[in-house]
């Protein structure tokens, strides 16, 4: 039964509006068993497992006058798709979960699950299993399941004398979220950059396989989860500014906002980029080195040429 | 660093409070890396995987001044570990996500997670990965994965001929409820239901073993399930009301209430009982027949001694 335009989800209510979103998640061959039983069935390979989940909050992690729902869905999926990149893993599973206001249109919901059902089709993923209740502000929630064909990478293994690597965009979504902040719709690259971002999905498996020893996804801001690495590896590390290219968009917004697009870079997140630790002469092709872990240096610190850095380095939510 | 006792969520941080939470979830053997990195990775084996989601809104599905943080932790678990049950699996890892106002109290949170992890702990299931973030309200997202060492038993084997058959306390939760909803606090045996309800988790896989042939948890209501059951197999049920057993408390709270008890037993959910068909004959001990599964009728209709129901069966969300 098609959805009128302008339903709101009590319009259509819980049950209708499940079967037209189911109808959108198409099933891999692995999925025994999509939405509607009590659980969704799997057939996987035995070995490693990758799960992680993320909530997204309205108005927090999103604005709906800021983005589309197709790109909010869109962005929902990379986030979680991109936690098992960083594993060197790739995810073939996915619930969501939407809590909602019963005003929320209804086409809202579906443009999510299109746009949801489209990014994880990047990787070869499928919804399968999901939640559906009210409340008073949009929550969504996500579960992400994959696997790893060899040892799952870790934060935990970098070694003094390794180089600090980075593939995919960064900064670019920060700035995005900048010029939207100050209510500019420009340079559009950027915009577009935060609504959807673009992680290097094939980067991941490809790190593993060339012996990255510590790996981690850049949703927080680089410098910050430099950091966990660091933290997490017993090491120090430190990035080197002058590695990073700093594209025209970039350098666009630094200067209508009047402030360096180094920090963007160093403090932005949301592209979802990966960062990760090699062995000297062992990074693939597509990787930028932009540090190195440190000989010596106090564990868990992280700098900038060498020095304290005094940028923005990320956020936290409380 | 212990949490001091009238701190928020604010107060302690969410770096803070994550480490407080992680510390109180013990790992399973076949979790080789829990919360604290892009993603846990658990080593299961090959075979059918069934994974289940859902989501717990504060105010619609719990009340914190009619249930402690450590009973909304058990019944958040519960809820989704029955999931798994009603597959005839066992559960063995779960996620939790959590989003609240930042004045809430972090010894909320953490006493939530002790009861999550005490009942997920009743099964031997693992938390192995979590998010906190910020928002208006309370919001609960549990996902749970677990393993079925024989096929899955679904919503849609149901055969004519068949009994329908029931495990597990029924109607209690929803008189907790009704009690609660009228400002009283007992009987108290059905206010515990409520607060902590006692999923059989043994009878799934039981049933699964004896062959039954379709199975469903009720959350939402007995006939509301039941309709599932005949809905995904096409068949038509009709429950016998005189099979069940009104034990002395729901007799006390339909008396006191004015209302017959069979309709908290007809229409209630929450207890998470598990309802099957089996041919009949192969009904395991411990469960207790309570229909059959017509030989003709319509399909996905469910009548209650051969007639209509008219009483309260089930709620939705919007």
């Amino acid at each position: 039964m098609p959805v009128p335009p302008d339903a709101t989800l009590s319009d259509v209510g819980e049950f209708g509006l499940i079967s037209e979103l189911v109808a959108l998640f198409t099933q891999g061959e692995h999925v025994l068993v999509g939405p509607g039983d009590d659980a969704a069935v799997l057939r996987i390979k035995g070995g490693h497992v990758v799960v992680s989940t993320d909530l997204m909050v309205e108005g927090r992690h999103f604005r709906r006058d800021w983005a589309t729902a197709e790109d909010v869905g869109h962005r929902a999926a990379a986030q979680n798709l991109s936690d098992i990149n960083a594993m060197g893993g790739r995810a073939h599973s996915l619930t969501v979960g939407l809590a909602a206001p019963p005003d929320l249109p209804a086409a809202w919901a579906l443009d999510f699950a299109r746009g949801f059902a489209a990014e994880c089709a990047l990787v070869g993923a499928s919804v399968v299993g999901g939640d559906l209740t009210r409340a008073s502000e949009v929550v969504i929630a996500v579960t992400v399941i994959g696997a790893c064909t060899q040892a799952p990478v870790l934060r935990s293994g970098a070694r003094p004398g390794e180089v600090l690597a980075l593939c995919g965009r960064q900064g670019w979504a920060a700035g995005g979220l900048a010029v939207l902040g100050r209510g500019f719709r420009s340079p559009r690259a950027l915009v577009e950059a935060y609504r959807r971002p673009e992680p290097p999905y094939d980067a991941g498996r490809t790190a593993a396989e060339a012996g990255a020893t510590a790996m981690i996804d850049v949703s927080d801001g680089l410098l910050a989860e430099a950091g966990h690495l660091a933290a997490d590896s017993g090491v120090a590390i430190d990035v080197r500014s002058g590695a990073f290219e700093l594209a025209e968009p970039l350098q666009a917004v630094g200067a209508a906002l009047g402030s360096d697009p180094l920090h963007l870079v160093l403090g932005g997140g949301d592209d979802h980029a990966l960062l990760a630790t090699f062995p000297a002469g062992s990074v693939p092709d597509g990787w930028l080195v932009v540090g190195e872990v440190l000989e010596s240096g106090e564990p868990g610190t992280v700098t900038v040429d060498g020095a304290a850095y005094e940028g923005p380095t990320g956020w936290t939510h409380f």
